[in-house]
């Protein structure tokens, strides 16, 4: 029988050194990030009853299941809100509070997407504001994180899930003809949705509608939208995104903010902005979030208004990788060879020195062999008679 | 039906404010120590298929098992050495190369334990190192980390892999002999082992077996040892114990260092010195390491010297909150209302002041009252008109 023992499962993988200490990294600075705000940070179990789960959409993937202790069906978390949202219901915190988190969370990708199904997130969630000034700290934290992660050229797009929820109720769709539709949305299909609409051309958002595929862009998208259509939940959605948008660009007037008006909303916990983050390197975001004031309802609790924000750390690795922004961690300089009786002296060296190491071999020709393959440029002995360099910044090796 | 989306699984728990902060800031700790010395980060996928642990013993804990999307049996890694080995064998890493890594094993503990099944481990491994050296790293490493940690009174207690191995080999015990005589080990039960030796007085080791469960306290004994037994590779054994108690006490004389010679090694791959730490708070180990050299062979690779060292991070926290050692996060000092225009202003002063917060109320009496409920001491007002306090350092609440 063949011994698996030297395989990975699919979808999963190793990561070593630069990789792993990047994502580490990038784990750490969004951490001291929010800390630095003022945040609270909330560790919740990587595995859950599946049902803390059902309010998400069903996706493209699936999720890892299998029984517990008792045999009941857990899940690996595929994602970190709602776990958010089952803590804040069942115990005895009180909003308004500002969580933040990173983590695993898993999804079984099917075939090959190229996503691995352990991802690395971080993110942030405000729980218990119903002002906008929430949505606009999620905003402000998207791209003062974007920035400080290294990534550049890089967009935020905002939408609003009444938008959608809104045209979905007027239009009434259901089964294969929703499924049609989103699809149209999705793939900015301009001719196919006005060959869809043809029936629907009574509706009073049919002028919106019919444009949907191809509203978005630049912020002035969200004008024409007001010319579209008279209906009052549409027109204060899209008044929000435009005053959050004045309101970032504050902060930031150079970062390009762009609209989507028939962005589908894949989750249907969001309920009012939603917002992502895109680079050119890759289609899927980097970022994403927004307002989901019924989250809440999910676990038996009233409503509670709250705005969230995710970083998907390993896509944001993966765009600096592609980008070849990735910067090399720095090697170690000096390596310490040290006789057993200098324990302290190479303990003190060590400390004084940046980027140095011990060498744990007890014979030198191993400590310079060392140096040679892990391209160390100095060595250094310490003994009783004190320190002595055994090899120069960069020089030979034999 | 009963819906399970209001609890959590057996032997999990959420983390919250103090608790997710100090386990979080512990791992950064131990991480960025490893990096100060040189160590190179490794991070190894959640899921594995089970054989890569077949060579951990069997313990009073089991696995969570699962299928993959290919039908094939995975676990959640319950150890982090066996993925380092793996990779190791499997890929293009040539040892020497010293490996750190952090982050979740899984072990489903029976009935009420105590321990949870998700634990947050942190630590290093020495891949390709046959030196005393490499033990010596591991446990300064060890008292160096444990300092760094905030504990105190803790001790480190060594043992030896080959001890037990070779009584085992010379008894030649099996099936509930076996395990009697382990058991009477743990428990340290003298007068135990005398009944249970009596057919093996004139067994080569008996009169060190037959005092094997008082073999325990300070280095002293090894020398008690020397005294009972002439077997070439047990008297080696304590000669390595022996030696690297006298090169850690060079940087460390205070720390109390023991040594169990009748320690019942839980994992076959080890072969050298072993240590755990302890203090009183837990029976368990907080840390724990040896000398594996013979650890990839379990991945059909030729054997390479190693030494590991892992630390229990939970246990660590554990410990420190029975201790009332655990640190409340220091909370915000200040909380900066804004109005909608002066959100520039509002970053500068958040970004100058330490401990400060945005506040995302709309409202200003709703800013204050969450001042009150999260005890803020000073809430700052932030107009067109300047900067103005509403509420200065711990005074009254309206």
């Amino acid at each position: 029988m063949m011994k698996w023992n030297r395989s990975l499962p699919n979808g999963t993988k190793d990561k070593l050194f630069k990789e792993a200490s990047q994502s580490h990294q990038l784990e750490t600075l969004v951490n001291r990030h929010f800390e630095g705000r003022g945040y609270q940070r909330i560790e919740t179990p990587l595995i859950e009853f599946e049902e803390v789960f059902d309010g998400m959409a069903q996706k493209a993937t699936s999720r890892y299941r299998f029984f517990d202790d008792q045999g009941r069906i857990v899940v690996l978390r595929p994602d970190m809100t709602l776990p958010v949202g089952r803590v804040i219901s069942t115990t005895g915190v009180i909003p308004p509070v500002q969580l933040s988190y990173s983590g695993k969370v898993f999804r079984v990708n099917k075939g090959h997407s190229g996503e691995y199904n352990e991802q690395l997130q971080a993110g942030m969630e405000l729980i218990g504001y119903d002002s906008l000034k929430a949505e606009m700290e999620c905003l402000i934290n998207a791209i003062a994180l974007s920035q400080k992660s290294g990534l550049t050229d890089f967009q935020i797009e905002l939408g609003h899930a009444a938008i959608f929820q809104t045209i979905m109720a007027e239009l009434a769709l259901t089964g294969k003809d929703e499924e049609q539709f989103k699809w149209l949305l999705q793939s900015k299909n301009s001719p196919g949705m006005q060959t869809f609409l043809i029936d629907y051309q009574e509706y009073e958002l049919y002028p919106l509608v019919s444009k949907l595929p191809r509203l978005f862009g630049t912020a002035d998208i969200l004008k024409e939208v007001a010319c579209l259509t008279s209906n009052s939940r549409i027109l204060a959605a899209i008044t929000e995104i435009e005053v959050l948008i004045n309101r970032v660009k504050q902060l930031y007037p150079e970062q390009p903010l762009t609209v989507d008006i028939g962005l589908v909303q894949e989750f249907k916990y969001y309920t009012g902005v939603t917002f992502k983050g895109y680079t050119d390197q890759s289609p899927d975001c980097f970022l994403s979030g927004g307002r989901y004031d019924k989250l809440l309802t999910e676990f038996s609790a009233d409503p509670v208004p709250a705005v969230g924000l995710v970083f998907y750390l390993d896509r944001i690795i993966y765009i600096k990788e592609r980008k070849g922004e990735l910067r090399k961690p720095q090697g170690i300089q000096t390596l310490i060879h040290f006789e057993d009786d200098c324990l302290k002296v190479a303990e003190e060296l060590l400390e004084r020195e940046p980027l140095s190491s011990l060498s744990l071999h007890h014979d030198v020709s191993a400590t310079l062999k060392h140096a040679q393959q892990w391209q160390i440029p100095r060595v250094v002995w310490v003994s009783q008679t004190g320190i002595s360099e055994l090899l120069e910044g960069g020089g030979d090796f034999e």
